[in-house]
């Protein structure tokens, strides 16, 4: 059967990435020792020679199935961004997995403990043959406005916020998802606890009173957390409050080269 | 050529609803007096006779591009109704628009105006010549917990929230969009207002912390506003808040049949 | 510390659901005796007495984590179900499960496997000591326009399309997620399978060609498959063509009240 | 009443973006001469020194209020920065408006003419004095597979497809969002026309038969139309098929420095 995809191509153009998207795969994260099974979005992409016309798109799935049961940390996407180059003869590999990822959580005096879910974004290229990773997570917390607290005579708005950051690493990350998310939720006016009994929901509203931080305050923070992670080469941050008196957010970004 | 769609058909299952969705198109919608551009995504479908093989879809596009300049209101939902109907030679059509409409609201102390955006839902149907009428807003507003407020020594927790409401009228509609909107808001611990100055802030926060309301407490204050509504058949209510101490919502919802 | 929440309300206004939404949480889905770990979006609801002020939502959240390692089944709903009843001192509760599960489906020709997604929904009422399940599903495939095909000298537009069902039963459902989307994909022009070597693509591009279908030749093979579920007492089906020479969709829908 | 974004900050972090996201209004955006009403979201940001606190935000809806009836173009934005670099006495302003256009398009053989929504996106950015402008497109169109139609006795599979680009100008862009569209729809197997009769089906059929494309085939013939756009300094382009063989989509980038 004629191979289209590999007929010769004569525009000139070396493709910097081709393959799948939109895939929607369970697998088995690991991170910190511990095994999750997730429901991942991947992207797989690898780079095209400018003489090729397509690239093999089914061995892209075929890799992805070959590690379905088998634990996926930085050094098993390494493995696959291997594969990838080897079965489609190319020179770059690229992936990306975002997924919801769970972390438990304990009320802070009830002791009740509950699951609290993170976005976080795997992402790993091999090209010319060395790997670089990202590791990306949306954090969820709670803001309390300074201005609304000084000025008003009880009260101050307060509402759901995201932090998301988008951290570079030359080797294999150094912060695992759990310690990140930590890293972060301390930055906020309150961590987020999805099971909360009246003594909790009691402490949580006067902690987020007592630590009020503009969106501004929030991201300083981070970007001061975030310096001190070690072989971290740059980082970008978001950080959106969805403020409970507008129908529009409060937003501040900040991207930096650490080293 | 052929016309495949209007083959015979001998399964026998007439089909009460065939055509188009995921349009987008531009309308002028009047309300209240006033002619508002929105961009809204339409279904617009008709039923089939048992004997008809597939319904003629370009039709329905072309009625609908007929209305791209003309007001819509409901009066006029009633006219594209049956147009479908003559044109598709059916019996009965039914339309559904989604669009964001935008209110001019007014800051409490400083008196600036701006728009506060509502997702708007226009339905219509006419079935063996009877026409109904339904129309759904979704309003965002603050919310302030009232068991926070009550146990904590200062502050308490509060959040944008949503009240979704679709009402179901035998004739046209007896209220407006900005008038259902005025409604809702009004049961809410504060009306969510876009450009709020620092007197303004000052304003709505101590209006919030003054007026605490649980989601069960918003619900029934909007089945109590809305039964009041006059030509009123049936509504449903969905109130959401999402909750700034959690990263979920609390959610109520209650559907009543008036008249 | 007061208990606001049951304050007394004399609004008169009972309330049909009240309780938690868009909690995110891992649950195991037993569905034909095999177990599956999915990550589920939950809606967990109960009534509430018209002379009690509010719920309280932390329990709903400390029930769902009491399921959180045991297989969830329809039966386990039922269970979930009277735990609510019991620890909120109420007459009903409601509970609904979103989420993805995965099949095993295997390519025509090269018999390669891979792993389908679709998108589940679980729901189950007990109102007044009689429990009711619904069973959802959104399946995708490949439809092929019989018109296109008839009057074109070449080739024919196909798409991506998917048909979601909900489905309500009296007891428990009889059919499995795997039974009722082979049921629904053997309605389509060609079933969807994720792994396909160019083999099978030739198989599946020549079985669409040669079944084409229409939105409402769809919909009517699947309300002719569904009537013949055991124990069904109504079920509703929408089937959404994404049209390839459009930008919009080819739509239709049909309910029916079965036994 | 205190100002407390204007405290003192002794973190020594200037902030890169603060400001408002998510803002949703009503512009009139100016395009080849024609102005057309649209729903945009917006981001508008500025930066913030390294000693202040916070920004006003409510300064910065009140100049995306200034200019809701003046029509929007590329000299507007770079106005609209001007303002808010003097109204928050800051060094850099940003602004990214996100909404639907809507392209009036004839069909080939019957020349109905119906309207075309893309998804357009317009960024402007003022650093130290320089203006900077993108232009980004998201223009959906046909697709059918090389590979599908060499293998197959009949038939090919095909599929909407979406190519988006960002291009960055030094100046105002030097193309239309209506000649941009042309642009890349021309590289498609086929353009999308929401009406067709049945004379144009036929035709665009057959011309997507007569004109297979891979992903890779489009990411090319866009990269090759886009070089021969003048003052553009640098695009980037994504290319995602919704192929209706999968629940996954085939995809490529591509990113380039022009002059």
């Amino acid at each position: 059967m004629i191979d289209v995809q590999n007929q010769p191509d004569n525009r000139g153009i070396p493709i910097q990435q081709t393959g799948v998207s939109g895939v929607c795969l369970p697998f088995l994260i690991e991170d910190g020792g511990k095994i999750q099974p997730v429901q991942a979005h991947v992207r797989f992409t690898v780079a095209l020679d400018e003489n090729l016309r397509g690239t093999h798109m089914s061995r892209l799935i075929e890799i992805l199935d070959d590690w379905r049961e088998k634990p996926i940390a930085f050094r098993t996407l390494d493995a696959i961004l291997r594969a990838a180059i080897e079965k489609l003869s190319t020179t770059a590999a690229y992936i990306r997995l975002d997924f919801k990822y769970f972390l438990e959580r304990r009320a802070p005096v009830s002791g009740r403990t509950s699951l609290l879910d993170v976005d976080c974004t795997l992402v790993a290229s091999l090209v010319d043959g060395r790997t670089a990773f990202q590791l990306g997570l949306s954090v969820p917390f709670t803001t309390l406005c300074p201005c609304s607290r000084e000025i008003s005579d009880c009260g101050a708005h307060n509402q759901r916020s995201v932090c998301s950051v988008l951290l570079s690493f030359g080797g294999a990350p150094t912060v695992t998802i759990d310690g990140l998310t930590k890293l972060i939720e301390s930055q906020a006016s309150s961590a987020i606890v999805p099971l909360l009994k009246r003594e909790d929901e009691k402490y949580v509203t006067e902690a987020a009173y007592n630590n009020p931080k503009f969106v501004e305050d929030i991201l300083r923070d981070v970007v001061i957390a975030l310096r001190s992670i070690k072989g971290l080469k740059s980082f970008s941050i978001e950080c959106e409050n969805c403020e409970s008196i507008h129908n529009h957010n409060a937003f501040a970004l900040h991207d930096e080269i650490v080293g």
